[in-house]
């Protein structure tokens, strides 16, 4: 087992940046340790003043490269950074995919910045189990910012956005492209919106486009936020200080508005839920025979009882039994 | 609401094979209606006899196609049948998709088919809490045999396995196949691998292929299945003989070994977990405020607790509140 683990000599490790702890903990988190119980309790304490930023989009609107830029922006001003990469489509994880990258080589020698990668696929419990306890390690190691990369296919957006505090939807220049993302449904999950390889053609016009749909959506009432649209080229870092300004003033509108405390308080309770419904299904199978799993699945093949009869069953044995 | 059902009356013209209200019931699955807990257990006497045959395969194989021959050859046999098409990856569903398809078109009139697409995505609690309870409709209402076809994409594979008395894995001539199908595990999955389109060069090796990757893999015991490889090319029929020899064989082997037994019972076990776990989550949202899960958040997001020992608490609110 992994009683060898010594908890609280991690935690402390973490919280002075030694990037080895914060890997192990992230470890325990991917392997939904045990001892995660006692590393989030140790943790609690110093979460909660981390920036947690959420970057997505399709492949190929240059994530990776802005997501570097805005590292290399924050560590300008001094800031200790995390970097979570998830890719929800690869069976793969570990913290070798991401340093392959190029463009975030130049961040991988130093010690006030924290990149991981994690699969979201064959992990115990999916993106929505392991991501907001990743999150929580990086937050209690020290990170004032965390960004979140994550590949823009399908639901990935909406997860990520639930994960975040500020959502950066980045997009490349093509007409169709604005539609696309109305169509996904990214406008909506955007706290900011990139336009970036805004040196190529068509920049303008999707900017442009983008600006157009945001001012068909939803009425807003004022004190709303209002989803910039900018020009990037995270390659040359032009547009990168726009970028950065709208990321400062999204998180003091969070921070002024209540909204901010409002995301948290529903991030917080949707790790709780999950947390809970594990524990649970895990007390579903410790329930005793004639009552339990087992039997009643007989019952269900046999036609002498249905799922919902026999579920019910199972509940109030779990419900009832410690009374 | 949906008071106005007459579960009973919808159940018993269902088991008459009226189409219309088998799609009646499948939709309440689709919308995971509450009415769903008397249409189960009015079903449940009925259901435990048919023949469920998964058919998987990556984009192209010809999936459409074989399931269509497979359809014509039961209907051939007098066979009531069954098609479920899951596609993991379409938010859409509904009766059209599937009606499109100009080989499965040939069905569209025959009361004794019941031709139904689902999506998975976007679905409340996805692909395995709706497909079985479709199944247990189309059992229900008498069909001889289901077949539920899905695109092979990721985990789909496994997921229809766990569905299917008899899972079929479609392959495509060409090299490289058998190895993709050998890294996907999906022949750990197969009880009868096909390859299809079996007029195109290179279908013989990929047949020997394919056979000698299923001889190397984990020695079998005397009285084990052996997973045949069988050449089709559906659009003309060719195989298609085979195949259902194969399939029926796979019945009466799953019937003589106790296999079918276990595999039912894992399915009910599945499905009556997934449905408990539903419950327990409602329940969850129901404990009471201080206990409940916003006061909980709240300590969570200040950092007073960590979702941990919050899910503890809510936890044993719900397992002692009854007591």
């Amino acid at each position: 087992m992994t009683r060898t683990l010594d908890v609280a000599d991690l935690v402390e490790r973490a919280a002075r940046a030694d990037p080895r702890a914060v890997a192990r903990l992230i470890s325990l988190v991917e392997d939904a340790s045990p001892a995660l119980r006692e590393v989030m309790a140790a943790l609690a304490p110093a979460t909660g003043s981390a920036h947690v930023v959420g970057l997505t989009g399709s492949p190929g609107v240059g994530k990776s490269t802005t997501t570097s830029a805005v590292v290399t922006a924050l560590r300008h001003n001094g800031s200790r950074v995390g970097v979570l990469a998830v890719d929800p489509s690869s069976p793969f994880s570990g913290g070798a995919l991401l340093g392959d990258r190029v463009r975030m080589q130049e961040h991988a020698l130093d010690p006030q910045v924290y990149i991981r990668s994690m699969a979201s696929r064959g992990h115990l419990g999916g993106l929505s189990w392991s991501a907001p306890q990743a999150l929580r390690v990086l937050d209690g190691a020290g990170c004032d910012v965390v960004l979140v990369e994550t590949v823009g296919v399908g639901q990935s957006e909406v997860e990520v956005a639930a994960l975040a505090d500020t959502t950066v939807v980045l997009v490349a220049p093509g007409m169709g492209d604005g539609i696309q993302a109305a169509k996904a449904g990214i406008l909506e999950v955007a706290d900011v919106l990139v336009v970036n390889k805004a040196d190529r053609d068509g920049a303008e016009s999707t900017v442009r486009e983008l600006r157009h749909m945001l001012a068909l959506g939803s009425p807003r009432a004022p004190g709303d936020w209002r989803p910039p649209v900018i020009a990037t080229v995270a390659s040359s870092g032009q547009g990168v200080d726009e970028l950065m300004g709208a990321l400062a003033k999204h998180r003091e509108w969070l921070q002024v508005s209540g909204a901010g405390r409002t995301r948290r308080l529903a991030r917080a309770s949707a790790e709780i839920e999950a947390i809970a419904l594990r524990v649970l299904r895990s007390r579903l199978a410790d329930v005793p025979r004639g009552e339990g799993l087992d039997a009643l699945a007989a019952q269900v093949a046999d036609g002498a009882t249905d799922p919902y009869g026999a579920a019910d069953v199972l509940v109030e044995a779990l419900t009832t039994k410690q009374g």
